[in-house]
């Protein structure tokens, strides 16, 4: 606890996936008060063909 | 907001999701109030042996 | 199986839920091919002051 | 209802999976006093790379 | 990891609840091979009003 | 999208969950690459009760 669910498209690499939870776990520790050690993050990557806004897929939009 | 995650089995085809995420946004337009730009929708496809009803794994029924 | 989890702003009436959840079930039922049955929705209502977009908090904008 | 959403790193057997949901949905009827019927278990198998803890991926421990 | 997220009705005593995450935990123990500190243990209760099942609100079924 | 979710404790001030949600939204612009109005954050507030490690509730634990 915190425990961040974090949705993205997928393509992100494993240096931004890096630098992703280091940033967001340090913003985590400063403004909430939590130790470091507290903060889980987990990302889940979607499809474009999984993610609608506006009722259109981001598949479909070009 | 409103965003809406929905958890269905694998195997849909992009022209059902496409009618899915058409169908409900204009659902939550009439029925909630929201404006279509403001509905997000993400599909979670997950396998039958990853889901269990009762104890029993979806993919052990035949 | 599909579940389907709404996140919405709190304030919705009874009868917008009611509504809601009748017109996504059948949305739900007629483009995916589920049965009424096998469909369930849960709502999650929250506070303008625990959503934010572009970094402001929703209670935050006037 | 129960709905129980279990994030795991991947790499379960069937086995594991099936010996899993059974327990948990004992244990869920027992305790909660729910039949076995209304028990939902979703199973999310998660990359190694995609869970920070402290700031740092699990794939990048050793 | 692994975190468990269980959705339920409102209505749960303390005691149910204690009795629930021990006996998951252990379960989870026993079938996945992750030692008890591992596992995190997360209840959400849901008023009737805001589940529905086959396009109905529980709060609706007498 | 990217769009955030995260458990956290109940007792958040309304100025930590400002300086939260304006944090991780620059940390995720960031790294990510993302436009910042492109960042949700949805924030959940739990009960001690509602949370448990190792198969204690967080409200047992002195």
């Amino acid at each position: 606890m915190p425990t961040i669910n974090v949705q993205v498209f997928e393509g992100r690499t494993l240096e931004q996936k890096r630098a992703f939870v280091k940033a967001v776990t340090e913003a985590t520790v400063q403004t909430l008060g939590a130790t470091p050690e507290s903060v889980d993050i987990i990302i889940h990557e979607l499809k474009k063909e999984d993610w609608a806004t506006a009722g259109r897929l981001w598949s479909d939009r070009t």
